[in-house]
C-alpha cells in the first residue's frame, strides 16, 4: 500500500512528530510505502513529492516546523483542483492520504473524503479550537511560551508599577489566553467568546495595584470590547500598510487602560514565537500517538476519520465532527478564570 | 465555615497553585475562612497551623514546593493519631479539611473520611500513578524536565558513539519513562510493569548504532530484568551506606550494556530535579482547577471525594477510587512506545 | 556606617542580585547598616525608605525586577532636587549611597559625586552600551531570550518559506541585535551604528532562500536606513496614539522586504520580555560580583567610582568614564557578523 | 589552501559553531578548501575524512555535539603516530589543521606544532580550566544547566526541610561549582582547589536551617575533604564495577551531612546533562568568534597559536600558554563565594 502524507496551514510544533510516527508505524507494522507531498494541498495538486522513509525522519522528533513544508493552498478554490489531485494520486500510485492540518486543511480533507478519496485527518492547531478532540498538539507549546513570557513580565510590571498587556494568538477562540492567563496569574483575561467591558478591566487593574503586585492583562488577538464599551478605537482596523496586526487589540487596550487609570501601560504582542520551535513533551507525545493511530486507520481502511484525544485514549471520529463547528471557551470555563481576576 | 488545608508526601510542582485556588475560591465565593496545617498530617496531629488567606498566596502560583511544608507522617501509625487530629480540628474550629497528596496522604484521608472526618482529597504525584484521574499535576513538569535532559544527551551520545542510560522516577509505574522516552526518541524504554529482556535491550542499542544516531535508553528507577535475564546484578540491592540509589538500575544497566555490546555506556540519574521548581503551564492549570473544585466540594458538603481530571472536566470521584489500586502502564500503551525501539 | 541603596531606570534582570550582594558583604564584612531607597532617585528625593537587611534579601537572587522599585525621576530636573537629597540623607543618617542604574541614573550619580555626595555606582543596562565595562548584567539574559525566540522562528520561516524580521531592544547601540543575531544564525543584522542598505538586506534574503533555510533578519529598534535608501517610510514616526513602537522599524522592514522580494514577511517585536524574569547564571554572577565590589568601594571611601568588568576582574573606574560616552558596536565587530549574512 | 578541521575530547556545546565559523570565514574570505577529520586525532591518524563546506554547516549552529565526531585518541601514544598523521595530511593535500579541543587535544596540537605541523588550536572545555583565555565555550552552558537544577532543588529542600547536595563537573578545577553555586545561592561550595572542612560545611547547613530556606551544597566531582577531616569515607574509591562515579563525592557528602546534622540529605549528580544540547547565546557567540579568528590565524600563517578571549577581544596566544598549566580558582575568587555561605 502506498500512502501519501501532507501538512497544511500555519506552523505548529509537533508536525514532524506526527510524520515520523505515521512513517514508523506504517513501515514497521503495516508494510506501507510512504511518500511526502510538499507544501500542503499544493503538493498533490501540483505533484510535488519527496521521499519519506525512516531515514528521512531521523532526528526530526524534537524539531519544530515540518519537513514537508506547508501552504494554505485550497484545491476547491482552483478549477479542476480535485481532478488534478485525483490524477496525481493515481500517477504517483498513492492509495491513501494522511492530511495533517487545521480547520482549512481538514475541511478540504472532508470534502475529498466525501468525494471518495481515501483520506484520514490529523487535527493540528495551536489555537486548540477544533471540535471532537480534547486537545490538539502545538497548543501546549504555545501556552508554555506565553506563560514563560507572562512570568517574565511580572517583574517588570512590579518594579515599574506598570500595567502590562500581553496579546496572544486566538482569533476566534480564547484557549491560549485562558490557559496562559490562568497559568501566569493574570489580573484579567479577555477572549473572543466574551466581549469585554473596559470599565471592568480597569477595575481589575486598580484592584491589583492595591496589592504589591502589578497587573498583567492577557488578551486574545480576536478579543473585542462590548457594544457601547466606549473604547477609543474599535477593533479590526488596519494600519496604513493594510496590516491588521499594527494597532492590534493589545496596543489599543494598553493605550485605553493608560488613559483611564493614569497608570503606565505597555503592550507585548507575542506573535509567531508562539508557533515555532521545539514542541513540549506533551505535544510530542500527543502528536506521536495521533500519527500511530492515523497509520492504523489507513491500514484498517477507516477513511473519512480524524484522530482525536479523548481523556488519554486516541479515538477516531468522523472528519465532519472536527471541522463542523469551532470549539470555543464555554461560559463555565471562563468563569473559572474569573475567580482570579483583580 | 472554617477549612484547613495541608500538603503531604514528596515535593511536586503545582502544590502552591492548588493551595492558592482553594483559598481564592473559598474566600471569594464561599465565604470560607482558611487555615494552613504545616508539614502534612503532622500539622493537624500536632496542631501546627499558619494563617492562610489571599495575602499569603500572592506570588506563589509559579513557585515549586509548598508554602505549607510537607512530611510523610502517618497518623494511623501513631497511637491515638486519629483522636488527636479530631481534637485539634475541634480546638482550631476547623469544619473540613482539604488534603493534597499522593497514595499515602490520600490513603490517610480515605480512612479519616471513613471515620467521619469531613475531608476532600486532591491527587498529587509526579509519578501519575493514582487511579481515577487522567493525569496528576507535577507529572507534566517531571516529563518535560526528563525530556529536556534526553534532548541534551542525544548530542553527547552521537558525538561519542556512546550509549546513554537515563534513569527517571517511577518505582511502581513507568509513566515518566514512557512519556519522556516517547518524547525524547528513546531507543528503548524500560518500566516496572514490563520486566525487560537485557538481550532485547542490547539488540535495540546495536540497531540504533547502525544509523548515525546513538542510542538513549530510558529506564524507570523501579524497572527490573526478566527472571533468568542473566544480568550481572539483581535489582534492589543497597550500597554500603544502605542507600538504594547507589548502584541503582541506571548504573547497573549501563555497566551491563557496556559489557555486552562493547560500546561505552554511561548512566545519568535525574533524581530530585524532576520534582522541584516552577510547574509547567499544564500543571498550573490542572492544579488550579483541582483547587477550585476542591473548594466547591467542601462547600457542597461532598466529603470523601477526590478531584479527578476526566478529559477536560474536573470531576469528583470517591477517595477509594483514587487510592485503591495503582494506575500502571497497560501493555497496549507500552506497545505504542515499542514501535520506536531500536 | 549607614549606606543607602537604590535602583533606577528600566527593569533589568540581576538588580536583586546586586542588592543582595551589597547587603551581605556590607553586613558581614564591613559592619554596615543598610537602608533601601524606593523607586530610584525618587527615594532619596522624597525620603521613601524601606528596611534592607539580610532577611529582606532572602530568596531574591533568582528573581527579576527589583525589590526596591524603580523610576526615571531626575533630581537635577527638579528645583532644589540636590538639596532635598542631601537633607534626606542627613536626616536618615545615611553616609553613602550605592546607585544601581544606567546612563541616566549614573549620570545623576556622577553629578552628585561631583557635588560632594558619597556615592558609588553599579552599571546596569540590558543594552550593554555603558562604557568602561566589558559587559553589564541583564544583557546576557536579554540576548538569550532573543536567541531563543530566533531559534523558534527558524522553523516557521522554513516551513512557510517566509522571511521573519525580529525587532530587539537597542535604541542607540546594537549589542543585543549583534549577539542574538550571531547566536541565532541571522541572515542580516541591522543596528543603529550602521545605517542599512535595504537593497543589500533584500539580497541577503534572496540568497538565503536559495538554500533550504529561510531568512531571519534581526533588527535593533533604533536601526535606520541609509540616506537615500528609498524605504517607503522613514524611521521614527509615531502612530495615531503617539506611540513610537507602532509601525516601528521591524514592521516597516517586513513590509518593505515583502514588497521588494515578493516573499511573505512577518515581524515579531520582542519588547519587554527581553528585560524581565529570572537572570541567566552569567548575569547573576556578574551582578553579585558588582555588588560585592560596590560594598568594598564604600568601605574604602572610594567614592565617585563605578564597578566595571574587565576580563574576569571587577575593577573600579571613575563614574565619568562609564557615563561620558555610549559604548557602541565598532565596524570591526560588525564585520564579524557580516561573515554570516546571506 | 586546504585546511583540515577536527574536534577532540569530551562533548561540549559550541563545537559546531566553531566548525561553521571556520568554514564560512575560510571559504568566503580566504578561499580555503576545507576537509573534516572525523573523531578527533583518530581522523588524521587513520585518514578518516568527510566533506566540510558551507552546505554541511547549515543548521548546525544551535546544535550541541559535533558533526565531526570526537575521540580521546592520542597519536603520541601510538607507534609512528606522528608520522602517520604527516603522511595522511600530505596524501589528503592538507596544508594546515584547526584543532578544537581541551587540554589533551591541544597538548597533541602543541607537540605537533613543535614538530613542524601547521596547526592552530581552539580551546574547548566545559570545565573552563584552560589557561590563557578568560573563558572557554561550553562553560556558560554547563553553568546555566547546573544553575537551573539548583533553582529547582531549592523548592524541594525547603518543602521537606532537607539538605540537597548537587555534584557538578570539575575534576581539577571548581569553576562550574563556583559559578553555579554563586548563581544558585548555595549555602556552601566545595571545589578541588580548597579541600573542605566537613565541620564547617555542617555549620553552614545548620545556619541555613535557622532561616526559612533550606541548604543546597554544591560540590565539584573532584572536591576532597581536608586531611584529618574525618569523613567516613575517603575520596576517589571505586564501586564494585570499577566506576568512580558510584559513591562519588556527592553521595558521600550527603551521607556524611545526614549523619552529623540529623537532617535528611539527598545528593543529585548532574553528570552528562551538563555537556550536551544546545549552547547558550554566549557560547555560540564565543565559539563563532574563536572560529573566525582561527581561520584568520591559518590565513596569516600564524601557527602554533591558540585562540583566547581577553575581555571582549579574541587574541592569539602561544599554544604552550593554554596547555602549560591548569587555570584554577584562586583563593580570592573563592573568598567572594564564601561571603554567601551559611
Amino acid at each position: 500500500m502506498r500512502v501519501g502524507v501532507l501538512t497544511g496551514g500555519g506552523d505548529c510544533p509537533g508536525l514532524n512528530a506526527v510524520i515520523r510516527a505515521v512513517v514508523r508505524r506504517g513501515v514497521r507494522d503495516h508494510g506501507f510505502e510512504l511518500i511526502g507531498y510538499r507544501d500542503g494541498w499544493k503538493g498533490p495538486l501540483e505533484g510535488l513529492t519527496m521521499p519519506l522513509g525512516i531515514e528521512e525522519c531521523r532526528g526530526i522528533l524534537p524539531r519544530g516546523g515540518t519537513i514537508l513544508g506547508s501552504s494554505r493552498t485550497n484545491p476547491f478554490a482552483i478549477d479542476d483542483g480535485v481532478e488534478r489531485i485525483r490524477a496525481n494520486l493515481a500517477s504517483d500510485g498513492v492509495d491513501a492520504l494522511v492530511a495533517i492540518g487545521g480547520e482549512d486543511t481538514l475541511g478540504v480533507a472532508t470534502k475529498l473524503a466525501d468525494a471518495g478519496v481515501s483520506v484520514v485527518g490529523v487535527p493540528k492547531t495551536i489555537d486548540n479550537d477544533l471540535s471532537g478532540t480534547d486537545f490538539t498538539f502545538g497548543f501546549d507549546t504555545a501556552v508554555n511560551i506565553a506563560t514563560d513570557a507572562i512570568d517574565r513580565l511580572h517583574t517588570t510590571a512590579e518594579s515599574h508599577h506598570r500595567v502590562l498587556v500581553v496579546e496572544v494568538m486566538g482569533r476566534h477562540a480564547g484557549w491560549i489566553a485562558l490557559h496562559s492567563g490562568m497559568a501566569g496569574g493574570a489580573s484579567a483575561i479577555l477572549i473572543p467568546e466574551q466581549p469585554f467591558d473596559i470599565d471592568a478591566v480597569c477595575d481589575h487593574v486598580q484592584t491589583r495595584f492595591e496589592s504589591e503586585y502589578a497587573p498583567i492583562v492577557v488578551v486574545s488577538e480576536g478579543a473585542v470590547p462590548k457594544d457601547g464599551g466606549d473604547m477609543t478605537l474599535s477593533s479590526g482596523e488596519k494600519d496604513s500598510f493594510g496590516h491588521v496586526r499594527l494597532g492590534g487589540i493589545g496596543d489599543r487596550l494598553a493605550h485605553e487602560i493608560e488613559q483611564r487609570t493614569g497608570k503606565e501601560a505597555r503592550a507585548v504582542v507575542l506573535g509567531h514565537i508562539q508557533r515555532g520551535g521545539t514542541p513540549t513533551a506533551f505535544d510530542r507525545w500527543l502528536a506521536t500517538r495521533f500519527g500511530l493511530q492515523a497509520a492504523d486507520a489507513v491500514a484498517d481502511g477507516d477513511f473519512g476519520t480524524m484522530m482525536a484525544l479523548r481523556g488519554t485514549r486516541i479515538d477516531r471520529v468522523p472528519l465532519h465532527e472536527g471541522t463542523g463547528e469551532l470549539k470555543t471557551v464555554s461560559p463555565a470555563e471562563y468563569a473559572e478564570a474569573e475567580v482570579f481576576f483583580g
